[in-house]
């Protein structure tokens, strides 16, 4: 394989003219796929309809702690959906709260609530004339949803192999009292699928911030979402970290079962010290007198414990990898050599980031648009949805069934090839 | 009956004595009750519990719009629920969001959203040097806690046999900016089981508030929630009237199947003009991808639609319907012409509202306590617990059998002629 740039005109020309028409081939097809969105497949959901029978009319519908999961009570989650989340995030369950569904909820709740409130004590963040979230790059634009919508100023720091570039953290976080947190999706990140490693996690648990109701938001979302049994990454607890070094309130872990059970319809998870967990409860009594309890208890019913848990994601990766695989293999084979893109290829969670040739991102998730394919917005990944590269582009292999994939990961490195040849030709348009 | 304010000091005083040993003997028996909040019983937990098998692994969990239920998506709720809220509700379907668990939630993040970013391009509330709610009393604490807990002024406006004052009402709302809100449970109020007028639900619709994000939280929490089949209030239904009085943003309304599913496991919703939902929908979106739609759907297929709801209400009127009159009986039988206390003998909702003489609420609920009657603190009905005349007392029938009940009814009374006679002695402490 000859890297495209180091082909002539004439020769990207002609290249350029082949893939014109082998596209052209594709968009006759009218094709409707959809590599856009981290949702779990029909097969994925159906593994888990056992979840349906646990519970019906003849069970026993009361919690270890003696309350009829029906009636009102409980605030911050059954016994045993506490116990369960705990052995999950490998924390103990007294720092354990269980909410609803979608851990989304909970943290876009955890920053209102800093917003109009304050934490511990600190002024709301409402009132300051400046809040600013670190925003490792490329990341989850759910999680800068929130803090563009609460306006808190946020900052890129960009991702390496390890997790975040730590020194660029450790300085901002120490020299600028208006940083008060940073969005971490600290396993099978997203959408990189990188694990940060124990020396990034033990730097996190070492800063020393100029403020102190800085807080780590450290989303755990595909903490046991593996998709090799022989080969899994290792997150070093971030809790256990923190009280180790002295600082045990500088973090809230969040994590849910959406990926688990269902999205539609799963629990949600905050883990955190003693002292914000009290914090958190107080002002959840103002909102709510409890969440789904029966949802709860269903969830623990099914599961049974972590090893049933542990269990039930090998289905997952079962369904996920050769999806994973299909994708890497037409990226390696399409691409490989050509030096106009490159991925990680994950050991688990949901994506696969794509960096395509700068100012390339936007060109090819609209052709994959022209041919059918729906790719995730380029620079949803980023901060305000800018990419100041216009290169990373996520791709999530899970919705699709296993043939939809094959095309549509065609269609994607027909699209990245015939925007890098535009590119180099000068003739990208906008 | 001679009323006790015209006994003489030595009566007053035999009586007391003859109700100290009485009262001595049922605080020997070690009492354990509890008539302090507006829970459903056992048995009214029983009769939902085929909700349980309507759904189950052989189920198809597809909604009207196709969407599969255990998966992401359908952010304001499916087509089939929001369908049954708009029924229960009165208002068109287009007019409703359904939420999870707890209509408390909706409120708490209806005010807390109007905190942080305000109403339809006005200032946020937070931003602003006073925002005030008005709040009929007696009311619902957890209201007061709500607007308490965002530093919110809360104001008081008595309550008549139509609803609040309007006169009041009308008055503050067009003169002053800053009252933003008011706090309403329009049909067998919480706690006096009052339902709003026509007249006073069309002076509701017809307000001229000063503030353009003025807001009428209309939480109609017993709307179906009768006590008899051939007594029932009839509640004019709000947004249509402020529709046609050309306010229609004006109102928020608020309802859940708390009390009509399960407490701990239910849905809620919320009703509001095309412009307020559009807002809502949006904020929303950055808080979750969704609520629990598997629950949205055993809710439906569970009742069927609004014919099937009130059916099964009537069998929850069955339960209630003997506690209340038990406990109606007794006060009527034990304090009737004593000119000691007054009360509503309400036609739905879960409260008996009890108004003692002026200073001996907190007294009344302490002697119940002291024989083992937990009653809802006094004070609870007013905002920051403070009820200017230490009078009125929240009963809620509904937790305890209907042997407890009698129990209970029999120390509260106790409990009032005690304080009352201590009063009238003189010598009430504290």
């Amino acid at each position: 394989m000859t890297a495209y740039k180091d082909l002539s005109r004439a020769e990207l020309l002609e290249k350029k003219s082949i893939l014109e028409s082998e596209f052209a081939k594709i968009k006759a097809k009218d094709l409707k796929l959809d590599m856009s969105r981290g949702k779990p497949s029909k097969a994925q959901l159906d593994i888990s309809m056992g979840m349906m029978d646990v519970l019906d009319s003849g069970s026993d519908l009361t919690c270890e702690e003696g309350v009829d999961c029906r009636n009102y009570g409980v605030i911050d989650g059954i016994k045993e959906a506490k116990q369960l989340f705990a052995d999950m995030m490998e924390v103990p369950k007294e720092n354990i709260i269980v909410f609803g569904n979608s851990s989304l909820n909970v943290m876009h709740d955890t920053v209102a609530r800093a917003m109009t409130h304050g934490i511990m004590g600190n002024a709301p963040w409402a009132k300051l004339d400046k809040v600013k979230f670190l925003c490792p790059v490329p990341g989850y634009d759910r999680h800068f949803a929130i803090t563009e919508h609460f306006g808190i100023e946020m900052v890129n720091i960009p991702m390496t192999e390890e997790g975040p570039n730590m020194d660029q953290v450790e300085e901002l976080v120490q020299a600028d009292p208006a940083v008060k947190g940073i969005w971490c999706v600290p396993q099978y990140s997203n959408p990189q699928g990188i694990t940060y490693s124990d020396g990034t996690v033990h730097r996190f648990a070492h800063l020393k911030p100029a403020a102190e109701d800085f807080r780590i938001f450290w989303d755990n979302a595909y903490g046991i979402h593996h998709l090799y049994e022989d080969k899994q990454d290792k997150l070093l607890e971030i809790l256990a970290e923190c009280e180790k070094a002295g600082h045990p309130d500088m973090v809230y872990q969040f994590a849910s079962t959406s990926k688990i059970s269902f999205p539609g319809a799963g629990i949600a998870s905050i883990a955190a010290s003693t002292r914000n967990l009290e914090e958190i409860r107080k002002m959840m009594s103002v909102q709510t007198i409890g969440h789904d309890k029966l949802n709860q208890l269903r969830h623990v019913r099914f599961f049974g414990n972590l090893k049933g848990m542990e269990e039930h994601m090998k289905k997952h990766a079962d369904i996920m990898r050769p999806k994973f695989e299909a994708v890497l293999h037409v990226l390696e084979e399409e691409l490989g050599g050509l030096g106009i893109g490159s991925w990680i290829a994950p050991k688990g969670g949901y994506f696969i980031s794509f960096d395509a040739m700068e100012g390339c991102a936007k060109a090819i998730v609209a052709k994959a648009k022209e041919a059918g394919l729906i790719m995730t917005k380029a620079g949803a990944t980023f901060p305000y949805g800018k990419d100041p590269l216009d290169s990373n582009i996520r791709i999530a292999p899970s919705f699709p069934t296993p043939e939809e994939l094959e095309i549509a990961a065609n269609v994607f490195v027909l699209s990245v090839k015939l925007a890098s040849i535009e590119k180099l030709l000068g003739d990208v348009r906008g």
